[in-house]
């Protein structure tokens, strides 16, 4: 049985990832804090999760690079040196870093690139998202991951497509654009839709969150996978073959 | 066989209206332009729909008036005088004067309405709509008719709690505001949707429109209703018992 | 502050209202279970909720009309001698029973009544539900219920006016059934969608339940208004007014 | 421009391919019936369409080989013979043979197939359709066609995972099959929506058609793109490159 050793263990999401190491056949190989020397830690795992934060990253990543661990890192706030860091040790084991552990978006996001690049110029593409009524900022971080996709399938970027108000005499939609719209309201968890628009027919791809314990059980199969994997750095996608 | 004659008959509504008049089992009495005299056909209806425009309305209302035929009225953007000329005429025969004559729609914005009164102010209201690429205004008039409704049953307007635009560091929702999204893409003729979102739980009401013919047979059922019923002002929501 | 008193508070649905009672303003006046003397419990709580199950039901009734305290009744089973008793106990209290008390499924239950009767036969009438893998009967109460309210609506019954299944040569739908269909997968707690179909254009009235804390909200909101009624036999609806 | 040769072009598939032809920048170069001679057609065509019936097709298929026309058959009821003629003239030909001419129903079963194939057996596949009143066998090819593209993402067969019915005591989901609902009312083109329900969220790919010129303009697609291709024997998802 995988032992899973979980650095930020305290934290919300830490007691997430803990709640679900055993009903994915996994062993909990004990928790690690900021305060807490992290070698110990690495040396009795087979894998590591790091999901403390930015300032408490550099030592985990030595650590596990010093014991030969692989890592899944999903806290968020990196910098550019750290990622460059995570590079280094990615020729010595196996990291995979994220900052979206649900492997349902994760799918979804390979799905989108896919559609909008098969589908030509004239399917138009909206996206549109829905949240509990305490987000304070849209649209959300999956939208705009999910507008990422369709784009790159489009051979562009999100920046140069995105349409995000439509209030008033706006005109007729500028073909190729990306509209985005965000919906608030109740306890919603975390709704996405994104809609492939064309003479006639209309496709949808969606993709609907429950509870957020989908993010501790993504960062728990991704964990038991990378615990096969030789050294080098990957993404969520790996995860599922993608 | 109910006779229904109509002004403004060459227009795209006045067209699609013929096309619907037998599948309801009605007649065609005839049809009259703004160049023609409105008084004959006036006579040789049982009842009148005018889908022509502002400009022709005072003649063609006359015309019902003088030989006390009941009218119909989707005409839109009338002025304040027009309106008062039709309480005028309502004295004398039977009106019914409306902006959508889409049955869905109207039994639609009843049941949000309703809902809206019912749920507290701790049930967030939210509208999204989609239309095809073409369309050059946003959020539809459907769209507002529906937050109208939502804002009613709140004992509120929809000036007093529309939200628009939601893109940025927005802060969290403010309780009791209805907020407004349009989507864009395609040939979609018009979908809505109201969510009621409260903790926990849901309330969706929808409605799909597939083509335009939608609006000519909820005009010629009006026409079917209003030619048996007494002077008076009428609304669309009257045909359904509203 | 309201105080509520529990007979069934160590059953999940009691610990469930222990747990929404704090946030909706009211106070725990203590919980008593099949074995306890119901009567100290009656004397002490403004109003009282029974989620234990139809044997400890007539004691806890009793209880109730002794000390003039008002309930709200969510055991479900109830044999014919135990509605009438609820009958008798209305004309000295104030008595709710329900099968179901989320807020959002009955106010559904009327919108759908109301569609069904406004809208004539030509609208065809479906009904979709989807919960979690481990549900074992097929459709939901809730459908059911929902399927009732529409059969209502068109002056008939669900039993006269239903249909089950639709696999292979099952010819053109027959014009005023209602069809019923069952999805299941996941971990989905409940989602009911009721679908007015006509020609071209379509109505949907849908309830989508995010978690079971619904139910418990819902029974603390009804004691909260019970409180302060006369005495009668009341439905869920009378707590939102329809 | 690219010249199109419609055999069967009085059918209603013919006539909406000529209505298609122009938007999509193409010429139409004539149209043959059943008891006309195939050859002059296939003479004067860049490209042929072949909608006419099974009894049909063997002169059409016989007069594209002898000419060297690119052929797109959408004739269905096809014999073992005739799928044999296809494969051999496929030796000297571009043929492209399909039963589903939608570019939007071609992507959505990839996709399908993909997400069914990386998400684990504990993702529960379900796929509900909803088609007008009148349509009178369920489920819908096209479901079917989805089924099986969800089967083989799993290494199976539809016949093998499928399960129809839903109606009374059940019991609990079977893991690793598919679930199959058909909705029927009003004037539904057809929608069609594949649901991977997961532990806490849920996977949606639909698709909604609005009028059937969807497969007309398929048509005209699979033809354009046929001109330019060598001899072979091709499938719609070529043509979108899948």
């Amino acid at each position: 049985m995988t032992a899973i050793g979980i650095y930020g263990s305290g934290g919300r999401m830490g007691r997430a990832i803990q709640a679900a190491l055993e009903l994915a056949g996994a062993r909990f190989a004990g928790g690690a804090e900021a305060q807490d020397d992290p070698l110990p830690l690495a040396r009795a795992a087979d894998v590591l999760v790091d999901f403390s934060n930015a300032a408490g990253l550099d030592a985990h990543l030595a650590a596990a690079r010093a014991t030969g661990t692989p890592i899944v890192i999903g806290t968020t706030g990196l910098s550019v040196a750290q990622h460059e860091a995570i590079d280094a040790a990615a020729g010595e084991i196996a990291v995979l870093q994220t900052g979206n552990t649900s492997l349902g978006v994760t799918l979804l996001a390979t799905l989108v690139r896919e559609a909008a690049a098969r589908l030509g110029p004239d399917w138009d593409i909206e996206i549109v998202e829905m949240h509990h009524r305490h987000k304070v900022d849209a649209p959300s971080g999956t939208a705009l991951l999910l507008g990422e996709a369709a784009a790159s399938g489009r051979g562009s970027t999100l920046s140069e497509l995105r349409v995000d108000e439509r209030v008033g005499l706006v005109g007729a939609r500028t073909e190729g654009t990306i509209g985005l719209a965000a919906l608030r309201g109740g306890s919603v968890v975390g709704d996405h839709n994104v809609i492939l628009a064309g003479e006639g027919e209309r496709i949808e791809l969606g993709h609907y969150a429950q509870d957020r314990s989908i993010f501790a059980r993504g960062a728990v199969k991704a964990a038991l996978w990378l615990a096969g994997q030789p050294a080098g750095r990957y993404r969520m996608g790996d995860v599922l073959g993608l």
